[in-house]
Parts: C-alpha cells; sequence; structure tokens
C-alpha cells in the first residue's frame, strides 16, 4: 500500500491529509487514513509559528510515514504580501519533507489541481469539495477547508499516477 | 560582548556576516568574526536546497553562538516569482533561528537599512559596501556581495541600538 501526504500550506493554518490507495490497483477507493490542520497563534512571532509548523510537520509524518507527498504551488495573487508570508511557510514545509527523507514530492497550482480532479480548472471550492466526498465515500464534506484542500491534493496526486 | 549575525536571504546564496561588538561602548570598533555565503547547487530540487541551508545555518549558529539575529525583509518586487522562491528560503532561515533559541530577530528592508546606515534610503550596493568596510576598517570591500549585505544588515542591527 502506498501513502501520499498531501499538504496545503499556510503560516496561520496548514491543511494535511494522508491517503492510502494500492498503486496496482488504481480503481479501489483510496482510504482516507487522517486529515487535519496545523495551526499557530498570530499572537506568537513569525519565526515561532515557523518552528511549530515544522515540529508538528514531523510529528505528522513521523506517525504516518507517507511514501511522497503533494504541496499546493503558491499562485501570483494581487495580494503579494500575503503571498510572502505564505511562502515563508512553504519554504519550512519543503524543507521539512526533504529532512524526513521523502524524496518524491509533486507540486500543483489550483488549476492544475482542478484540471486533475474535473478535466477542466474552472471548478469552486464548494464544487471540489463534493467530489473529494464523493471519491472517498465520506457521509459528510471534510472540514475544516484547508483539511479539504489539502485533501483534493492527495487525490489529485494519486490520480496522476505519479 | 554582544554577536549579532546579519543574514540575506535567497535560495542560490545566503548571506552571512557575524559581528561582535561591546553594548556598553558602541564607538568602538565592531569585529567581524566571520562572514560569507550558504551556497546551493540550481541542480538541486528546492527541498533540497532548504534543507542544506538549514544544515549549514545551524552549523553556523553552533560555531558562532549569536545572541541575536537581523534579517533583511523581502521587498515588493516586479519579479513575483524571484520573491516567492526567495520567500520560501526566508522562511526557512526564520525557523532555523527559532530552533536555535535565537529570540531577538530583527527585520529590515532595504530602505530601512540604507536610512540607518546613511541617514537616506537612496544610496547604492557599492557606497553601501564602502561605508561597511569604513566602518570596520577593512582593507578591502567585503567580497561576495551578499556576504557584504549581511554584514550591512548586522551593522545597521549595531547600529539601531537594539
Amino acid at each position: 500500500m502506498f501513502r501520499i501526504l498531501g499538504l496545503d500550506p499556510g503560516i496561520a493554518l496548514v491543511g494535511y491529509s494522508v491517503l492510502e490507495y494500492d498503486k496496482e490497483k488504481p480503481f479501489i477507493k483510496p482510504t482516507l487514513i487522517q486529515c487535519g490542520v496545523i495551526s499557530t497563534p498570530s499572537t506568537d512571532k513569525l519565526a515561532t509559528r515557523l518552528k511549530s509548523i515544522r515540529e508538528d510537520l514531523l510529528e505528522i509524518i513521523n506517525s504516518f510515514k507517507p511514501q511522497a507527498a503533494a504541496v499546493e504551488l503558491i499562485y501570483f495573487t494581487k495580494n503579494i504580501k500575503t503571498a510572502i508570508t505564505v511562502a515563508q511557510a512553504r519554504g519550512v514545509i519543503m524543507e521539512s519533507l526533504a529532512a524526513c527523507g521523502i524524496e518524491q514530492i509533486a507540486e500543483f497550482t489550483p488549476t492544475h489541481l482542478k484540471q486533475v480532479l474535473f478535466g477542466h480548472g474552472k471548478a469552486n471550492k464548494k464544487e471540489m469539495q463534493i467530489v473529494v466526498s464523493q471519491v472517498l465515500e465520506l457521509p459528510c464534506l471534510i472540514k475544516p477547508d484547508d483539511a479539504a484542500d489539502a485533501t483534493a491534493i492527495a487525490l489529485a496526486f494519486m490520480r496522476s499516477g505519479l
């Protein structure tokens, strides 16, 4: 069985999701092992928040031992200040993966992610969450959004046959 | 004696500089303990480069034991792609400082840095390097540029009386 860790970078919230599936039998439903968020308080300094993200991520990786990771790429938004803050958290995430020996790291832009899951890049957040729940045969939508997004990224990795 | 670590973030090159001075006697020339660059090859993957930056930075911190750090802030450039890449390296740098227990971290924009060293924000790179060498009474300019920039950041920290 193969375990993929999906990650949705952020500074206040990092979404994560671990999916398990059989690479030889990709038609069988993947199992959602765990998903959730790493959160850091806005009252903490940036360096402290980044340290806490790395510590929590290492704990998740050591607990679930994924063989590969898929991380959302930062798209070029109008809000450059936010993009730069998220990029700092993303740097720590990428470094943590390398530090844990995870060599296969796929990167998806939000558009590429939607193309893989829908065949086009125009689905909205809600539609994506519905598809994720349908594929995993869950009785409800995944909450919070960042955990759902991380699960979508992990699914996109699986669907890409990487 | 007080040791400050100046850092100029980047992915290919991270400039660093360790200055030592007496906080009680700021009129006495600071001593340049060490400066240089952490470099990563462009042939390596982003995650590997970030891991290598963290490892090298931890070694520098453990060797020179600075009590505080000063890190250049990323300014809002037209080249957003570069800014996002540098921000990922900066995230790893900030996390490394927190991981080493360095609590006092000052941040300088390039303009703020020039204001501290020159009294205005309009000096060019060359003028800044000349001032740095003059203050430290060095027989030549510091090379490469990233090491000189990191030294300017450390000097700005000292001059700010932080």
